[in-house]
């Protein structure tokens, strides 16, 4: 760390009910690297100092409302300034308050969909690069080494030219309708005003971005049927995609929420003309590699033969397998260790480098309403989109 | 067995070069209940007689032509004539073999898809109807005992009311030009006069049937989008297919043939309102379900808790794996056994009758032309369809 | 096939109740080679000619007794006296039937055990060699392509010098007295007179000839720990085992007939100094190797990187997976064929002499009774045996 | 938490090139339950030094040895003061570590084995039960959800009476003479001085205590086949074991180092008459429970279904996996919550008191001296044992 100190960071968002936050702060501890110091946890203002109490928090540095927060701090002498702010308020909150931490020049790390609208989303990638702030976005399943080896091995030609993508997630928790038993996580992802997408911008975000990561694609036209399966629910819970890339491979994609059984099942599959790889969440410690001619090829994690990349994100010896949390950990590493590189006036180490921005929230975002166009007018529709700063 | 000898058969098709010849033969012997007596195995005559020999058939049987082998078998005397004939020729000759030997009121197992046009497909519906002949279409993977048993939990309403069907079927042998390179079994499947379709026919139609055989839904929509990967290649090779069910289900289907790794890769998955199963060629002796709120579960094949369609398709103790011949011979089975009720007199026994017939085979020919018709016209086409005598 | 024609075999066993007698038969006609043609089915005369009946044989060709059946089989004239003879009686009777059958020059196929005793199996041995009769040993899983592949590793060297063999054949069906229930099965297994030994004889024997098949080495010492789990039981049920090998290499040896939910559960693991292997009859058309410095592999069957010995073994293309009966059909293949090579004059092609002999069979009665010893005695025996004409 | 605050903790050991301090840090941040605040990392004092700096420690707090760190810290007053030690040293530095540590009152977290001999082994239990100190030992496997709920099923019956139990781990890092070049971990775990035993100590006395953890059953007779595979080498690499338990049931475990390929292949089965239970490392989120007379059943990490303890040591939402980080957090949480507990004047929470003990120490020392005792001895030799205030 170019600081010799662990960096201070707050959080919007996160107090009782969540679940992601406490995920960030995990994944911020994980590698010592970052501290939490301050945040504004809730929308109620109790909420969010019992939050704080129970993290131990300075309660000075506990707020009622983001706003507070980011008037406070921006105050704070250098030597307690937070170095970064995380954002893991639901989706709808996002844009106000990276917008206004980025104008007192925060760094931020942000969960997706970064933005309901594109409009916001374009101006989150102008501001954070007129104000120079990493911004970092937690699609967290790039974090996983075997995902950075399935990048590599594509990078380095080993599956020839890219024919077809084949990616899913698919969960069974919002199989009925949750949403009216009291359950938070369920309420605000499946109201239109919070979420501004369901299963598509839930997931199927994270299935977009998981197959551009690894495949270097970029998508160009998208058919979709879009579904609401649960009886009475206000958004889409169920989606099956048909995916044209520029360049003529093709691809086809599945997200929903309403799968009884299925548990957070991600996986990818890539096929070219010379190989084909394949992972899936469930076992995210190995990567399967296809070939026409040789045996099956699997890549298990921890290994010295392994990309770079891959190394760079695992900390265990092979064997020990590496979870949810250990992903999660490696894109804050990365984003912590960019920002404390700028903090210092360094150069970010290029492996750090790799790490989901605001134009990847960008394209997601344009991946979403792409989506939803495509499910309703019943057309393929044009999903090519460079965002601004790219 | 009623009849208390093994049932006479023959063969047109199954020559030289050939895969499914070979398959269809011994999923014949597998269980001792025909005997392959005739054939006209190719259209070269002299390697029809070469087959002959290697099989060690009666020369006198052996026909340089399928016109021939109907019109001399049809003249033989009832103790020495044939029960059924398979029809293992390349797609587009399906059609006239079946006609000229249901003409005779021989019975019939025939390969799928079981014409090139819908037109001959129901053709033959009517046709086997009006001569009281039976006719076996070969979808093997219904034979699998273990497909038989998801089939079984579907119809006690284990899942509940389905709401998504995920089935795909990915092969990669056709990945290069192969049919550039004297592949007999490459060169005709890759001829649209041939095969009528590609990837489609040749194993979109076994997702297609596998998952109406489980799922037991009416397919009422699709959309699809059908590539030829392989330049040159005058046929469909790769296609992702939306699926809409008649009751509001929706779905997804993968067939290609160019997914380089991929060796038969058949797996159905569906999701209902209470559980949802999952099944997969490469571990046909299991099959898992999920539930809501309880562990997942896996049956496997050869256990007394299985359904009767289950237990009567399986020949084996459990642990000792059965395989693609294995489901064959179920199929066939059922079939031979039909068959030789008829020919006592008999009612079949119900388990016996579960095995694809004319219709389905005219539901595939549909299903073909319609994902076709889809793919080439960029829109949802009416999916629906009732054969004759359905 | 030299001859021209099917072969003929006699079958003694297999009558009502059997369940390895129909495996057997399967096996046979599995590719078209032999046909039976005789049988003395049961040693309850009206049940030997039931199975004839049902299995649609000339009822001039069934006995009451296999003394009769080699007597008037052996005077039969060349054009249609049996070519090789299958027992598969419960295990004492193998001894008798062996020895009438070879002193009339019939070639043999058996079940193991071979033997009850070391002095019969070695008879048996000398007697084969005089009358130069072909003896086959239905060692199943060597049978299987995957397993005949990692033999072609270890002979080439691919996993170095051996250091560790684990092996294990586990199943759950004798987990409750069952042969107080009426099963013949479980009957005869567990009668010592019967069987001469219980779990070891019926799977630890197979578990032995398969880490002997695959890995090459001798046995030179063994320690067993010796259960009977179920209480009255008069036969060893449950057995671990410490195995050292000529060379130096180490193993360990679990057979069960009581572990509740094992379903022939054969699995062995072969470590070099260089590479390691894992086969597992649970998945038996995959191969997984394993090294130190590069990603796992696993070994597909059907495909053409594979040695000869595994091609040679397998009829169908990768990816429609071969079960026990591919694998039993494989066995009988060999000796079959090495059968009629012999009877037609010719040198068997090598291949084709890749099957269990009765020197494994001998083999096999002496590590049984080695276990059994160990046990008892509570000591390391000598467990290195060569068999006569080794 | 019931102190309100972070607990403080110092380490012993855990300096440049060491494994496991990294891991203890990392458990003990997880979940924000205690704070690294002073440290001997290194018999090498700059070491010590450039770790603490590392880890942006308090100058003041970071000692040249354990000695001068007990000493000094011991004379803090309550509100610096340290609340309990983590001693990741070799083996042999353990009991004077903890010894000291002990007898100024400071609870315990100790890596395993925890002593090189049985006498100092028993000491610590006295010495721990004597000052009221908790004893935490890292037995990090036991700190899985589906470990915790494997030994639930067990003691509510759902397996029966237990009959075997096969459990193995394996490794292959030190199939060749890793200590020869300059790694710090293979050095001093080959050296007899240091680690007292080689592949019983450093991993079987894991799965012996797994096994038990799973089982609840008592060793009473144990043989072992142990070896030193490769050359040169001055400790024990590879051990297979036969076990006897009270109560007649029989187990079989296999531990070894040396094994090309393996990874830290854990892997447990327990047998009973009803059921069985088959838990796997690399596969850790699921246990797999078989039956005789219903499906197979696999249990999932982090739904309702479980068991309370399986519920307790699971931080994520069923389907994002937990890896070995979460395992040792599991039980460092349970630890550091009864210390807590304990310094609140508290009762810990029952199911906080889950963690492996002193008494658990002696018993694996007692474990790995009768595995020894029995190699060299050629002979069963008494595997029973009570440690201290057990």
């Amino acid at each position: 760390m170019p600081l010799g100190r662990k960096l201070r960071y707050g959080m919007v968002g996160g107090g009782p009910g969540a679940f992601i936050g406490a995920v960030h702060r995990r994944a911020a501890a994980f590698d010592g690297l970052a501290e939490l110091t301050a945040g504004a946890f809730s929308i109620v203002p109790e909420e969010s100092h019992q939050t704080g109490r129970e993290l131990l928090l300075d309660p000075n540095r506990v707020y009622d409302t983001f706003e507070e927060m980011v008037e406070r701090e921006a105050a704070l002498p250098p030597e307690e300034r937070l170095d970064f702010v995380s954002i893991v308020t639901p989706n709808f909150v996002h844009f106000p308050v990276a917008k206004a931490f980025i104008e007192h020049g925060f760094h931020i790390v942000c969960e997706k969909p970064m933005t309901v609208t594109l409009e916001d989303a374009e101006a989150l990638c102008r501001m954070a690069a007129e104000r120079g702030v990493v911004f970092g976005l937690t699609h967290t399943y790039t974090g996983y080494p075997m995902v950075k080896q399935a990048r590599a091995l594509v990078q380095a030609g080993a599956l020839g030219e890219i024919r077809k993508v084949l990616v899913e997630y698919t969960q069974g928790w919002l199989a009925t309708r949750l949403e009216e038993t009291g359950s938070l996580q369920a309420e605000w992802r499946t109201d239109p005003a919070k979420a501004g997408a369901g299963a598509i911008g839930d997931i199927g975000s994270h299935a977009e971005n998981l197959a551009r990561y690894v495949s270097g694609l970029e998508l160009e036209q998208l058919y979709a049927d879009v579904s609401t399966m649960v009886p009475g629910r206000r958004i889409d819970d169920d989606a099956s995609m048909l995916l044209r890339y520029a360049g003529g491979a093709r691809g086809a994609l599945t997200c929903s929420q309403v799968l009884v059984g299925e548990e957070n099942n991600l996986r990818l599959r890539v096929f070219g003309t010379r190989g084909a790889l394949d992972w899936s969440h469930g076992d995210p410690n190995r990567l399967t590699v296809r070939y026409a001619d040789r045996p099956e090829e699997t890549y298990l994690r921890g290994n010295p033969y392994l990309a770079p990349a891959a190394r760079h994100a695992s900390r265990l010896p092979s064997g020990h397998p590496e979870g949810y949390l250990g992903a999660f950990a490696s894109l804050y590493g990365n984003i912590v260790r960019t920002i404390a590189a700028r903090a210092a006036g360094e150069a970010p180490d290029p492996l750090d480098l790799d790490f989901p921005t605001a134009q990847d929230g960008a394209r997601g975002v344009h991946f979403i309403h792409a989506a939803l166009r495509a499910g309703r007018e019943e057309r393929w529709v044009d999903a090519s989109y460079t965002p601004p700063g790219a």
